[in-house]
């Protein structure tokens, strides 16, 4: 309904009805008026229906929905189900164009602007979350390991004799398989341990760094968001390393948004040296389903090569996912969430140490560590451990990851020694758990009723293991 | 409901209603287990009904939906947004494990089976195209160019000394980019004309082949799918040139699952040579959104290899639009589709070649090419040709692409002349058009009545270009 | 978005673009206002987006949708679960406002253009139907029974001393039913055979007229559509007798709307002779759920009348339901159905024939009745007649009605004999079957495969009655 | 899926993931199985999933929702709309049969189990909400007022002398509409001012009763829930005199159930004397859409009766709305939200009274009226009380009813001096307020603050009206 609707409802019902109804409106069309020109987060966030309507709207400027449209092209955006085109609003054209992700596609007018939204939207949230520096991001339809990826082949033109990258040991597999589906070799840092902690050892890179050559060297690939015992490593050090050796820097900050420490570390590291851009998973940080990473940079020109290196049109999914959801919080949840998630965190931490005093445990002092921590199961002899892992999954505990000591998994030719537990020597088995985004204090709650359940059980001798058998120690999935 | 309920209802009600109805629900239940059991495409579709009750069924197992459920992980499918995960059906956890795209996900059951089923109903859907001695496929949540690319990354510790790529030219920019992404020397084989028509130049590949060392070559990258006038690539000859010099051959297959001719070259091409992959964009053949492509191999160890190269989770979107367009669709229904598809690409070249008898074009005598067509606009100059994809754009329709004879292009380092042609030296501009999987009579008439009108205003000497400028002629998005 | 969001899209976006899909959707603009304007069926159905936005933009008018809305009252709209705000499309006031069912509700001048257009919409589709000079009508949201005992109350005021209504026998609980709600005393008029068809006793109406008094009756209460072998009422003979007599006329139309003959009775009734009202049902006639009616009349005072009977506000649920559909069918859709109807009833007519021949039965003649055909089931014991209705029912054909010689129901105080045949003196037991709006040949080809194994079954001597038991032999549902 | 699709699954998937989804699904399947057994609202409210899940198993009972049925018949359920179809959940078959509302209807088991569970559950929350010896209770698709106009006429076999019908005053229209539209004579009962509040005035009641002859009285028709500075009826006394007399009593209790002082009325008065029948609105009491009606009665036979006296098959929206409702809400939240509108109205009160002090008005005293409350305007003259229901109106203040003290009204024959005060000789105008359930404190705030504002622009002498005049004035809508 346009002006001259409501003029034609006139005639239907008494004027000052209409009028009122038209008042009321007006608030939700300066909503998205406001929108469309700041392209930032809502103060306080749509309703659905707003967004709903928003989206209504924005599809019908695709040209697949004009309804006088004829395709004679190969791709023309036909859907055949209509639970398929329901659940895309009708949008079907994906975003970029001619194998350049953040391009506008000529014949979805509205897919492109909700891409646009997103990534717009994106930045603002990467500024809040204390990326307040940051020059450009863009949402990327893979996984945070893929984009790695990207981000590496973007990188090889630049530094053609490169072959290795410089990457301080975590024990996840997808960030170490994104080098090697690169073509690069992985040179492993082992962690140092400071305390409890194992923690960047910076002097070893810089010897590596000497010792092959930085030409050789295609980028120095460091991590924020780990599981406890291991730090975030120590961006800025790095970061100064870089620059001076004139080597490019990637960050993997896996579900670093959510902790502002994480985030203060990628800004002092931009600062104080180099960072050519920091990588984020949508999931993880931005509470949508799995399919998507946000690349961002303080470079926008590399920004623009990575953005180029995407071989085709992309799925427009997660853009949709995420500018939804940031539409729908607005800045004040968004802002909310992230305090209750630093509070959970303090909440788990205590009640970790209350069960470990309970059970002649420790809670590993990781103070550099603001989304994980870990508890020692070193009452548990190493079957039991893997038993526990079980029984907690079992139970309904999904995340909490048994670091058994003696783990070691081959990737491609590497072997990991204590696998899982980021170092070789790894000096006892542990339980890590997470507090991470939109977790709530209930759920602490619960996770704790169930660990001391598992954990008595497993402490009295005559337990016959009668609970199914799962694997569920492996890391990095 | 299940078995008790339907008890309890014969309390509410007389037996026989409940009876009755307990019958009329077996016959869905019976299709959803033959489903479960046979993996393949039912013969009639399924109703969206059906369609989304399995669904729902399914999202029930991911253990993000469990009531009990304690997330203490880093990432546990948590959704902010209600629209968000309605669209999603609940399920969040993408498919895919440690970067294993075809592994089970132990957090998400559900998912894992959408994923599963998809893969083999897609392989299914593969064997009624005509592939029907293919082995395995799977679905990459990527564009096409972006499983070229895997692809050739995945070809690469196989072939450490191999740093080119030969493909017979085709000018669409993703699969072009596919090979530089992945860090390949394009080595392009010009086309030779036969007729009209654009076709491999096999003895230049056996050529090269020889002068650059077959251990140097990562792989012959082919094309069926095109636009007119170029042909399907032989297919037959590549593999057995392929085959005799131990080269793997990798097949863009991009939107020819919907022709009989394409997926013919590939299996013969797989009888008598070698076939590695061929991949195929899942929007061009399944009529899903953007943002999924069809991996398939004749052989199940390579596929493995390369579902290993994408490092981390994958977003589950392309796997449950084509899984839910395959059971929308059934067998009866997709085999319809290709039938009508046939019959639309004969009425639209009856149709265009009465336009061109009507003023004087012709359309390029192309018989290799079963979707695409190349109309001749040899009696417009070059301003007027480019003014006339302007006009077919504005007055909606989109997909027509027309070729000016002068474009030239650079993509990175390789300067493409006449691109768009597939010719160094195209002998006429001309217009294209295909016929898709979806496409009808109807719209072809729409089609030919405004390139009637449009074309008819062009000839017409004193036409001002009243028209807005846009720029519709680039090729390759 | 209005115009200034679309000014603002050509920030982010080609002009070029933005202008297309501002055209695109002019078309979409234009048809809601030719609906406000004109307020009658478009031409061409409406989309389901299309229809969906309008109810969105509709619904935010009403009051408990202003994002600033404050209840301060006892009946304030609110609503409890989302999915039933979603299924209302967020519109929760019903329409009509201090007991009159027309009246514009101020806290709701979304919920009240939905009545409105309803109404309005529906005025055309009768007239499209054939009640051309149909003055008014008005959805009810009751059904067809509860709004002819509304219009009998509606009479009352203006005829204080009447007692009686007349009612030609038509075997239908309901209507019947309606008079006796209504406070008022049936008097039977037992139907006249004419060869097979029950007909119009008019000299027996006349005759009771006179010999109680026409200032004793309330009104005539006569019937359109209705159940082989009875004939739609002589509705011409008997407006003409009210009209001499001054007794009004109410016309049950049940599901007469969808036949042009039983409009054409009305429309001649009212032209010849006296008709006050004639009501029908919407899911009978409209293809809606069960719930409304349609009150229609030749006189706007009488209609208001009755509109002003309803004590309350309504249900917008019937409205909405009837204006959704009118809107998607589109005139185009309506008239074809009309015409399908149509030729279904002649085909089933002609496959019942082959029934009665192959079996020794025979089609009832029936000549006036084109909704309703009747089969003899001479050659069946009454036992195996109503075994046949069980049968037809467990086997899914739901609607044909088997109606045995010797039924006879008490209603109230009132004892039918032959209850179901609208005589007492049924010569033969049947089946009726109809063809009714929405039914296609191959439903009838359904039914007479069904029926002719059912029969043979029966006819077979030694068939065990295996069958379960059902009840479905009760006509007036 | 079944039990068969589990193992099943299990040939797809580890067993063990299969096995604990299966388990947390069981949760599910005995909320369902126990929902059918008890009939009784969930201790903790369904989600909306499962209620989904539940419409859609229940939905699939419907015959029309058969993959194999053929419907024959003159009502076979066909919907023409998928939008329509998929609001009312594929049911369309409507409640009851041959008009009896509580029938089941053979063709729709999914839909009379709905009709069942909504009459059920509604038993349950009447028995919450005080009235615990309530004996038997259903749903009417129609308006309250309708529903006491059936109640009235099916009083009327019993006493066919009966002309009149005793009515404490009330000043809202529908309920006075309702005895005149089943045909009787309201006999007002004036009510008693007793300081602020206006009471019934018992001995008048018995009065008339003895002036008319009891026999000649169909009943007194009282009410509880009504607008300060009336007080809800004495039902107990009323009860006593018709339980003397021999006359049924029917009470309004139109947003009653929200108020445990109206139930304890209703209870009382049935222990001590006689109650033949109470109803209230689905919408004031339940939060969902306008519609139905919620009839209830100690005497199951004159339910029975009631149930019988719509002639008709009706609308299933009403039963649908409110079971969906009661099963999302759960026994908890139900409790929670009437334990919260008690605290509301305290909160209301209490500002009101702030307020009133401000303004130098007052809070009527009325102690027996827990939902309504009134604050007197005698510091404004005529005009401006209206323009203040105006600019509240306009400020989106829905509710608050403005009550003049010159209103004289003419409903049908009936004048009524002070319309809306409930008395022919109100002393003062005042503001009428509610706090319904659902209201929130928020609300509360908003109120006061739009009312202040409006009330002080108003005692500014020059204030120019420049607001939009609205006839909001109106009560009984």
């Amino acid at each position: 309904m346009d002006g001259q609707s409501y003029e034609l409802c006139m005639k239907i019902l008494p004027k000052t009805y209409v009028q009122q109804a038209d008042d009321a409106k007006s608030a939700a069309r300066k909503s998205i008026n406001l929108l469309l020109e700041q392209k930032r987060i809502p103060e306080v966030g749509f309703s659905d229906v707003l967004i709903r309507c928003l989206l209504s709207d924005l599809a019908d400027m695709d040209s697949s929905n004009f309804p006088a449209n004829c395709g004679a092209g190969e791709r023309e955006g036909r859907i055949f189900s209509g639970l398929v085109a329901d659940r895309h609003f009708r949008m079907s054209h994906g975003v970029g164009r001619s194998g350049e992700l953040t391009a506008v596609q000529p014949k979805a007018a509205g897919s492109s602007i909700i891409a646009k939204l997103a990534d717009s939207l994106a930045l603002h949230a990467l500024k809040i979350a204390g990326a307040i520096h940051v020059a450009t991001c863009f949402v990327v339809p893979s996984c945070t390991g893929m984009t790695l990826c990207l981000t590496f082949l973007a990188l090889r033109k630049a530094r053609p004799s490169a072959r290795y990258i410089i990457w301080p040991r975590v024990d996840q597999k997808s960030c170490f398989k994104s080098m090697l589906t690169a073509g690069y070799i992985p040179v492993v840092i082992e962690n140092i341990m400071v305390e409890d902690e194992l923690c960047t050892h910076v002097s070893e890179i810089a010897c590596q760094i000497e010792k092959l050559g930085a030409e050789n060297i295609l980028c120095v690939h460091s991590t924020t968001s780990c599981f406890a015992p291991r730090a975030p490593d120590n961006l800025p050090a790095i970061a100064r390393l870089c620059k001076s050796f004139g080597i490019p820097h990637v960050v993997n900050n896996a579900y670093g948004t959510q902790s502002s420490k994480c985030m203060h570390l990628v800004e002092e590291a931009a600062r104080v040296g180099r960072v050519d851009a920091f990588v984020q998973s949508l999931d993880k940080n931005y509470m949508v389903p799995v399919g998507g990473c946000l690349f961002a940079s303080y470079d926008p020109e590399f920004a623009q090569a990575v953005s180029c290196m995407y071989p085709g049109r992309a799925s427009a999914a997660p853009s949709l996912d995420l500018l939804v959801t940031l539409l729908s919080m607005g800045v004040t949840r968004y802002k909310q969430l992230l305090k209750e998630r630093k509070e959970t965190f303090n909440y788990l931490k205590y009640q970790l140490e209350v069960l470990a005093a309970q059970f002649q445990e420790r809670v590993l002092r990781t103070p550099s560590n603001h989304i994980s921590l870990a508890l020692t199961l070193s009452t548990l002899d190493e079957d039991k451990c893997t038993m526990l892992g079980s029984m907690l999954f079992l139970r309904g505990v999904s995340g909490a990851r048994v670091v058994p000591r003696a783990a070691k998994q081959v990737l491609e030719d590497h072997a990991f020694l204590g696998f899982g537990s980021h170092t070789n020597t790894p000096s006892v088995p542990y339980l890590t758990v997470a507090a991470a985004i939109g977790m709530t204090n209930d759920e602490v709650n619960v996770f704790v009723s169930r660990f001391e359940k598992a954990f008595a059980k497993l402490r009295t001798p005559s337990t016959a293991p009668a609970d199914r058998d799962v694997d569920t120690t492996a890391v990095g999935d």
